[in-house]
């Protein structure tokens, strides 16, 4: 563990490399750093990862008030706030407590660790950190589990790229077949990330090539350069790893869970890990999905799997996340008794209370994939004895490839208080933090997020798609946070000064661009109405007859997936009540979901009061509106924005209404080739 | 112009190689071999090609009666057969002269290359050759261009692979970045193709990458050690080259036709090249095409563009092949005045008559790409005074990937028997060989095929595809053949000994497989039902809605392409009388190309009685039927064949079944969901 290379607080702050500052750009630490600063933290024998913190927190502080004219000063020199390391009532070495009273603002912390979260908030605050008086605030995480999942290539794949699903150019860890030499870009990303909230972060893609592979063998050193760069800034990093390593890396003839040889393989090779890495978090696997090799082969289940790892990485207090992403991706379109839906519960409740103590067990947030609009996992709320963490997607794979302004805090806000027993009962970000009613309160699975960050000059391709990184960690930190309020905080960091019409231009533009893209994309929970491989452009029929499980047998008379258990696949059987009920019958179910859940005629009448065909209509050329009244109000407002940025943001609105306008004129003219039923109020709908 | 590497005949039967010998084994010189030959070329100052492929004729005889028990032996020593070159009353060196009288056989020719094409002759004669009186026969080949195309990279394509739309494995010419340092197996297709007919191949994908630009420039040794390999089969190389070579190449900055500096850089390069490669056949280029550059760029036409590269090559006497598959690959699906069918006829018939002596525009045989079935190309009529070659396809792109068992022979037949001008006008394959009705007679195009081969055990992927390598060749040099009497000859040639219940199964099997497919997959001439990009296994609506100008424009009362002048897209005017007529009309369109030039309601009757709607299921479960029907009767004759072969052909077939099946209920069900209208006789159609 060798000190941090190139991440110290000046070296970030200086813009010494041609990238955007993003929500830390020098002027977020002017309020901060003209004060009189005093920073208490006892010599203690830390941890590693609290004493490099700690190094951190005094390092952050002096760049700021060197830059801003404040002065780090001594406890007794009168200083206008003190970041101090004390003996706390709780254990959760990442709070801190904030005051304000007397004139002086006082951070405290039981570890360095939440101490720089505070340093943070003193941040976010700004001046208001310094004016008036403060109730005694506690703040903690809702999940000691805030992660990211880079799913980065080291080799180019010959399909995929470099970063798949990655909109946001190479990755920030690899280049030319190996990790960087220079990793001072991963440094700033780690203060990013810290100022948001995350603190693990998975370096490799889920699907392991034969390069990456050899992160457990020969290129460890490199794994552990990287980790060492997270590190200071309170990140702990996974590792992906292929459930064939022991034959393509250690030349056994088998991977099978029960196999002597295999698990002492496992077991050195995470001896081997933990030697050059003693903090790593732990494992990430992806097996028996999408081709990915996995204990199937074997006959074993996935309990066996996933205990089998949890047993050789739990002498160093490792983790296992085990991926639930497995369903049947060779499907046969004409068996209409497999529905891919219900494939996680399937394959995982049987196995509630056999995964091991250190098993995470990953669940996708809905049903499908990352879909603008799907259901909520059932099987997030079926496994009261197993840590259940859920899986978000940052990168936007199906929703615009930060090609389109799409701001995602709404969703993920939805969707983490989704009550899954019906209206104040435990929500999705309660159970994934040990909350579920059934439960001991001891499962905590946390929350994990594919990043959307590359070695584009703005980080996220789209500008604005910073915000969607930045929100995520701010809502696991906080799943009840207002993720209005927490696109303010962005825009106040990320444009510091900033007017007011700046700041109204841009909530037009995000407030509600979630529902924006609902609104010109696939209608009513349909989903995959997607360009097939590259989940980019409409294609109504594209997944239509496919292997993947993802159809929505449209016809000449109606459209959707019947998953009731009067008619369907049953899978609303798989939900708590309410919702198996709700979700039941079409004259509960909520309109947004029903082509999720229900096979209608374009004719049935929503609850909204209109036609489901007309419904498509009505939404598709309203989006599109939508898409052009932001990017006109993006015209008026560019000129307040840094140019280069505004370029990229005007860029990415021309695509934006090219391809809103393909989505509503094929879309349309697909509902209409099927029904035959024009539009009510007479728009051009092509034939 | 070093002497051959590794392809003396001998060698060449020796099976040094693991690769299957095609229809050329051993066997094949049985007949020839046992007899006591002559070989007669005087001694002259033949031209480099004409010279070699004298020592292949005797090398050729040489080995074949060593190998046989007959003997070479003079003029004065009996001999049972003489090849001879002599005077003859045509100076076409390529045609030969067979008689047999009195006992004796012999082939006669102007030219040894002549002489080598009769050689192969008296090989698909086999006994036949040696028997009774044969009557004086000369054979010429009906045009003297009969060209492969090889869309092989020397560097491996991340999406389009080695070689582009090649479903045989790796390049038999380059491999590991570069051109292999052993051609013994390109001299061995060399020999296979001189048997059929072949004389001019082009060794680089038309989509010319930047390491392929360079075989003008430092590569062009390795381009020389190519052409050395096929020269003694007499077979001409030529080359695919870039339009932007000279910005690529030459360092230049515009590749402008009107540029000095650019003409002169052509000029120089082409100096070099044939300094290297004396008999080069010229380039070939695919300009303004999917992407590529071209002379649009510059505002150029297409003649302008042609001409400028045909002046470069001129005094070399080589030809520049211009592709004429120009269109527009970013079509606005919504724009429905835009008809791709129309494109070639608009980009090339306003330049009739302005191209350079020295260019072939080259058309592909119908009007869209490569499909199953199509109209044929009205661009190839409509240009009287310019050289038009035909361009078809040996690999299946869309044809089943020499997955599917499918022999082309019947469906080239047909087209190169088409009759532009109403029965008994001149015909495509006469077009092609300058016969248009209003040309001078010396408008010479000649005809070209991508090739289907790799670096397959097999040659073909599925041995069954090397019949239509075979095909190709033999209907190029006499169009008129019967197709099954060539399909005889391949399988008499291939399987040496075969008996009758074997050569019965591959007749049962192949005859009417073009048919066949047809049947399962895209019906009526619709096209383009095949999933993007692969172009393999269906997607009814896999183009629809997306830039490439291939739609149906399916909905739920019709399907169809309005190609009329009375209301669609007037494509028919591009077509003579009577086609302009039969086509306009669907009471006069033939059933296969209906949904080509119409679009009609499901329940439209065929001239044949039945509906569309019904017409697709009888067809599709017939299709099916037909594949299942050849399957059995292949694993009832499997066992006369050699074992490695049966495997593979058992393979195909399994896959074949699949796919074919797939094929059928996604089309059914496609059309049921469209139609609301069942099966007449029942049988299950999936929702």
């Amino acid at each position: 563990m060798s000190a941090p290379a190139g991440t110290t607080p000046a070296a970030a702050a200086a813009g010494d490399l041609a990238v955007h500052p993003a929500w830390l750009p020098d002027a977020a630490f002017a309020a901060l750093g003209a004060r009189r600063v005093t920073v208490e933290i006892p010599a203690r024998e830390w941890p590693a990862m609290s004493a490099q913190v700690a190094q951190t927190v005094r390092a952050e502080v002096a760049a700021a008030t060197a830059a801003h004219g404040g002065a780090v000063v001594g406890a007794h020199e009168d200083p206008d706030v003190v970041l101090a390391v004390v003996p706390h009532s709780d254990n959760d070495p990442e709070s801190f407590v904030f005051v304000r009273d007397a004139g002086s603002t006082r951070i405290t912390a039981a570890d360095p660790r939440g101490l720089l979260y505070g340093l943070f908030h003193l941040v976010r605050l700004g001046e208001a950190a310094f004016e008036g008086e403060h109730e005694v605030e506690r703040h903690a995480p809702h999940t000691p589990l805030r992660m990211l999942n880079h799913w980065d290539n080291i080799a180019v794949h010959p399909v995929m790229g470099q970063v798949e699903r990655g909109d946001s150019g190479g990755s920030i860890f690899y280049a030319d077949g190996k990790v960087r030499a220079d990793l001072t870009r991963v440094g700033r990303y780690a203060r990013l990330l810290a100022a948001a909230g995350v603190n693990r972060v998975s370096i490799n893609n889920v699907n392991v090539g034969h390069l990456e592979t050899r992160l457990l063998g020969d290129l460890l050193p490199e794994a552990a350069r990287i980790a060492d760069v997270f590190r200071p800034y309170g990140i702990t990093t996974h590792l992906s790893v292929s459930w064939a390593a022991p034959v393509r890396l250690g030349g056994l003839t088998t991977s099978d869970p029960a196999d002597a040889d295999v698990r002492r393989w496992w077991a050195e090779a995470a001896d081997r890990v933990w030697a050059a890495i003693p903090d790593l978090g732990g494992f990430v696997i992806k097996a028996d999905s999408e081709g990915q090799p996995g204990p199937f082969a074997y006959g074993r289940s996935h309990a066996d799997g996933a205990n089998m790892l949890a047993a050789a990485v739990a002498p160093h207090g490792g983790l296992i996340h085990w991926r639930a992403f497995v369903y049947d991706h060779e499907q046969d379109w004409r068996d209409r008794s497999t529905d891919r839906a219900k494939a996680a519960y399937q394959h995982f409740v049987p196995h509630d209370g056999t995964f091991a103590d250190n098993v995470v067990v990953q669940v996708k947030h809905g049903p499908l994939d990352f879909q603008v609009r799907e259901a909520v996992s059932p099987a997030i709320a079926a496994m009261p004895r197993t840590r259940v963490g859920v899986e978000f997607q940052v990168t936007t794979e199906y929703l615009g490839h930060q090609k389109h302004a799409v701001y995602l805090g709404r969703m993920w806000s939805e969707l983490l208080g989704f009550a899954y027993w019906g209206p104040g009962s435990p929500t999705m970000a309660d159970v994934a933090a040990g909350g579920h009613p059934d439960g001991d309160g001891t499962r905590i699975g946390g929350l994990a997020a594919v990043s959307n960050v590359g070695d584009d000059e703005f980080w996220t391709g789209h500008p604005f798609a910073q915000a969607n990184l930045y929100a995520w960690g701010r809502l696991t930190w906080n799943p009840g946070a207002d993720p209005i309020a927490v696109l303010d905080e962005w825009i106040d960091l990320t444009f510091p000064g900033l007017g007011d019409q700046g700041r109204e231009v841009l909530h037009r533009i995000l407030d509600e661009s979630w529902e924006t893209y609902e609104r010109y994309t696939a209608p009513l929970g349909v989903c995959f109405m997607v360009s097939p491989h590259s989940h980019y452009g409409p294609s109504p029929d594209g997944y239509e007859y496919t292997p993947w499980g993802t159809y929505h047998f449209a016809d000449r008379d109606g459209i959707g997936v019947d998953r009731t258990r009067a008619t369907g696949s049953g899978f609303t059987a798989q939900y708590p009540a309410p919702w198996r009920d709700v979700y039941e019958s079409p004259q509960t179910c909520p309109d947004e979901l029903l082509l999720f859940f229900h096979h209608v005629p374009y004719t049935h009448v929503l609850h909204s009061g209109t036609s489901v065909v007309q419904h498509v209509y009505d939404t598709h050329f309203d989006g599109v509106e939508r898409v052009l009244a932001a990017r006109d109000a993006w015209a008026e407002a560019a000129g307040h924005f840094p140019a280069a940025l505004a370029d990229r943001v005007t860029e990415r609105f021309a695509e934006q209404v090219r391809s809103a306008t393909d989505w509503r004129d094929v879309v349309n003219t697909y509902f209409f080739r099927h029904s035959g039923i024009g539009d009510e109020r007479g728009r051009a709908i092509y034939r």
